[in-house]
């Protein structure tokens, strides 16, 4: 949603790279359906959740997929709220997808196709924290019981999270304060080999019936079972190799629930615990721990010897971007913004999507600027901003004001400007590119700054010399943020 | 079709060279061609060919494009079969495809542009060999007659071969037994710039009428001449310099014989003999060659000094899949299964598809996955069983018993379980990804492997903690192929 | 529209790096938008510009992108005429394209997001230069004025330019003849997110309405504003910081100059003097120096340390193609061929497309061939030919003549074959993959070529095998252009 130098010499490394070899990949490879027909976005609006499905702990609340401009930029928008103890469902869709935490903290597991599970209990001398719920001790077999499974990814506010379409993921709110997030699904992201539209494979539980004016299809969503679900259960047991009770809880036909669900006690996981982890600037010792009273679980990260799956199983998955010293633009009076794209995050240029996260003070402007080569899904998370797209006609396809919750796309190519209002105004942005770009109008390295002083004199008509000069060079060494008038000298 | 560890590290190898740098690659450049509309795969059904074509020496059967779920998978399906001593007439289509010898022996010439022709021969001496039918001395012109031509591959039944869009190709059955293939092409590939529809440009002959229930824009394939036959015969024949007579000859206005075609005496081909053929584990000598009666064409493969074509030009097009000793996953009870991958055969990563072979003995189970980036177009080789198709709805898409010579798509994502019958069951799967990966549910390295029994506990409303376990190792080290139930141990 | 040895081993040098690790990209990474129906290419056009838009100093004619082979093709096409002193204002589009400069010589200049302003005058002492029209010094605030802006281009007859999608570019015609451009914009691209259709966003000035028998949406085109007059007058005035005054010639919204104007005096530009260009062969002393009447602006390249920005920011945009010297294909007698693709200039990988630049000479016949993974938009620029293209059908889509400045469409995989007339006749075209490759039909490295004699005797019905060597080697070494029969040999 903007543009800074910081963010371009970032960009030119992967150019740099790219230069040598393989230049056609960076506009040239991500979608794959094409518009029927024209796009509709002559007229934008701010958008909020249409459709609503309650569960057992937590909310999912849906964008509508048919409103012009998300189906112009080619994706479906969902955000979630997950209760404290709640546990969202694993399950999948058939399309990449970026997260945002808005609030909270959560545990998050990605199951990674063909990845060894790296996270296993090999302890036998600590049998205490063996012990099940009814003190009894717990045994497999003749084999003392040991867990193991893929790594998973503690996540808290301001992380984005890339999801590669197919790939089954849950996630557990363990902190004490609901977990919001929002999700945008790239629909017509290439990966997505079936129709531009979202699909949804759960691999538990069962969908609920939503409520709310907009539903696709009349019912079509009206619970839909898990995948299990539609298997034969005979066939389903012999196959997993368990017995037909078991099977038909798998199968979670009775499960009313929904996607997110209650967990009775604490979810037990192994897992490095917070203060283990890499430090992240920002963040102080999480009192979380005082809650997992004494329970140890070694956490032993395996890898396998061959090297070959350390690229791809121990890949990144998440990033901060809330931090305020991750910003990449910051400036003092006017606001900063925090760029994440597949230089910073390499898998996404797996998922060909990026974001951006900014902040904008009072009466601060960001710079008008235009997207090369990607939308932008802007969700505002907290404030207020009035917001001006123009579309190719010069005619004004949005002008109005946004308010926290409210969603907009900023279509590839249209020039955007945005003042915030007196409270401030923050945002979350997710583009259609890895490697999203865009050109700021006016300021430093903007397009007026580019051209030569007698092309505008020529180009605008009646525009002496000395106003071209002030259109060049009156944002100075600005860029991208510019702080309110009021601490400013007056304009000749 | 299915998953193993083997393959994976195949996979993780090109991960891990991708991960570096353009991991974008991956999911993310392949199709083009939207849905118009929602992929209607609600319904799968098992498909036969619906249209046949008579030629000379063989028979051409095609599927129902029009289909839904090829439609929605975006590939054309034939099978071909070639009588011994036909020849299938040069020809190249607008998509890449991927064909599979499904049973005998043959010669197949590919011309890739601006490859030298590398088989040439050079003997002044052996006079002898030289003469044609009639006993003559075959001169032309004043210089004695060298023949020279592009490379040939010897194929046999399991071969794999890929063949890029708009590259000509013929094959010529020299075995004694007729040859069979099927040929998936990917009309949605990125390659194919027209219509996703398949279009075949014959170089000789004219395609025959066809018959069958099934036929498109009523008698539009009806008839088809080669390419050569739309051009004015005068300047056809000063392009290609020779007289009317020839050029009529060569459009073949009049020619009946269909797309294969009988070979009067036996086709004289350079080309190394098989016997002196890279050895291939399990190919004994081939008597063919005492057929050759001391005929003795000198093979030299002429590269050019400056190494830059041998890259394309001496590209591997073909690998067999069907030997035993290839398998990437094999249990003794159970089957086998070979996967091909651009890893393995790295033209497939230019045409960014991919296959595998499979072999369940009796009743053995191939264990409930999805694919994660593919549509998998299967078809059945021999033997039947039992498939199952679940949909993202949690639906059944497909229940059934398939057998030898039906076809049906797995979709993108949707869950799939196959269990053989008594009499095996064997498949060819073509992929629509150059890295088709999918994801087992359970088993080695599977979905619920992945996930931490506690997860399981509270995902499936009253599994207990026990129950979990089961459903996470009773599979224990087992993958992919899970032999039938009769010689594993009775679960609890 | 044809190929050669010298292309191919320029292209394979492409392949045999492609082939080690991501030959994919090749075929398959172009295209985003589905063709809806089937091609509608049956019976092709030789098509004129549809619509016409006047401009103070210069003309723009369209071309109807809803006719049946530009929309198969996905590409839009225009010409425009540039008058002595016009300047074609400043505007971007959502699609890249090639630019070929059919007359004339002009500066052009593009604005490369993030790329550095690096012509700078820097120079203190020589005050002289920067004295205004009317005499007297000009400063800017305290500080001398200096004028900076990214780097300009020459432009020349033969030039193609690559200009990447969302990338605004403005072109002053210096010389004193009219400049002709002819523009391919690939709507079909995968870096247009938008709807395939070509979306074109001004920066100055505005739109006037167009005259012609084509209109789109009635009337949608008539007066469109630059982006700037879509702002809000008070919000543009504080983000630029200048007054209102300035921001509402900016918006222009009363100009009615068209996208083309005519500079008052002469458009100062800081730049080097064309003698200072890198020479290039047969480029003779250019006389506009003399012209700039002592005027010297220092010209410094400004490159930041880190190097990083040089890859993109330095990147060539432009190449001469019309140059004999130039050739890749020369026949004395029968004319020559330039190809240009991404390894001579790197950019086109960028936006992948290609271009080629032929003539022949009277009577002259370009061999029959079909492009293997590309559309060819093919431009007329002198003379006349008789052109034949033949569809999969081998039904003749085109049999006709061309003239100068009609267009035409060759689809991917048609057979084309053309014969120049006495006149001669020479075309521009370009193609939609940034290594387009075709197969001649015959001569050196043909198809026909490529096979066994003795898979022609029997492909061919009625063939001798004496005629089947005729077809094989009657061309010789001959490839891509074969001289008038005059200068050959009669054929037996």
């Amino acid at each position: 949603m903007a543009v800074s130098k910081l963010s371009f010499l970032v960009s030119l490394l992967v150019l740099s790279y790219v230069a040598e070899a393989q230049l056609g990949q960076l506009g040239a490879s991500r979608r794959k359906f094409g518009a029927q027909s024209r796009c509709r976005i002559d007229r934008l609006n701010a958008l909020r959740p249409s459709r609503r499905t309650e569960s057992e702990a937590g909310v999912t609340e849906y964008y509508d997929e048919s409103e012009d401009q998300l189906e112009c930029a080619g994706v479906s928008v969902l955000r979630a709220r997950i209760e404290p103890n709640g546990l969202y469902l694993p399950s999948y869709s058939n399309s990449p997808s970026l997260v945002y935490v808005l609030r909270g903290r959560a545990v998050l597991g990605a199951v990674i196709p063909g990845c060894p599970e790296t996270f296993q209990d090999l302890q036998q001398e600590s049998e205490e924290s063996y012990r099940g719920e009814r003190g009894r001790r717990e045994e497999y077999g003749s084999q003392q019981f040991r867990d193991e499974h893929q790594r998973i990814h503690h996540i808290r506010q301001g992380d984005v999270i890339a999801v590669p379409a197919g790939v089954p993921r849950w996630c557990y709110n363990d902190g004490e304060t609901p977990v919001e997030v929002i999700v945008v699904i790239d629909v017509k992201n290439n990966a997505n080999q079936l129709d531009p539209t979202l699909r949804h494979f759960m691999l538990a539980g069962r969908q609920q019936e939503s409520s709310g004016r907009y539903r696709r299809g009349e019912g079509e969503q009206v619970g839909s079972g898990n995948i299990l679900s539609g298997f034969d259960a005979d066939l389903l047991a012999e196959a997993i190799g368990v017995n037909q009770e078991t099977v038909r809880k798998l199968q979670s036909r009775n499960d009313e629930r929904g996607e997110i669900v209650r967990v009775e006690s604490q979810l037990r996981i192994l897992r490095p615990s917070r203060t283990e982890e890499r430090e992240e600037s920002g963040e102080r010792g999480y009192r979380r721990e005082s809650k997992e009273r004494g329970e140890r679980w070694e956490d032993k990260v395996v890898t396998s010897g061959n090297g070959f799956d350390e690229a791809i199983c121990s890949m990144k998955m998440k990033e901060n971007i809330a931090e305020p010293m991750k910003a990449d633009v910051y400036k003092p009076n006017g606001g900063r913004i925090t760029f994440l794209n597949s230089q910073k995050l390499p898998i996404l240029k797996y998922i060909q999507m990026s974001a951006n996260r900014g902040v904008l003070h009072r009466n601060a402007i960001l710079a008008p600027h235009w997207n090369i080569n990607a939308h932008a899904i802007v969700y505002v998370t907290s404030g207020r901003a009035r917001m001006q797209v123009v579309s190719n006609e010069g005619q004004r396809a949005f002008d109005g004001e946004l308010h926290r919750g409210q969603l907009i796309v900023v279509p590839q190519n249209f020039a955007v400007v945005v003042q915030s209002r007196s409270e401030g105004f923050s945002w979350i942005s997710f583009q259609t590119n890895d490697n999203a770009m865009n050109t700021p109008i006016v300021g430093k390295t903007s397009a007026l700054r580019g051209m030569p002083v007698d092309v505008l004199v020529n180009a605008y008509r009646g525009l002496s010399r000395e106003e071209a000069r002030r259109v060049k060079f009156n944002r100075g060494q600005e860029m991208t943020i510019f702080p309110s008038q009021g601490s400013r000298r007056e304009y000749e």
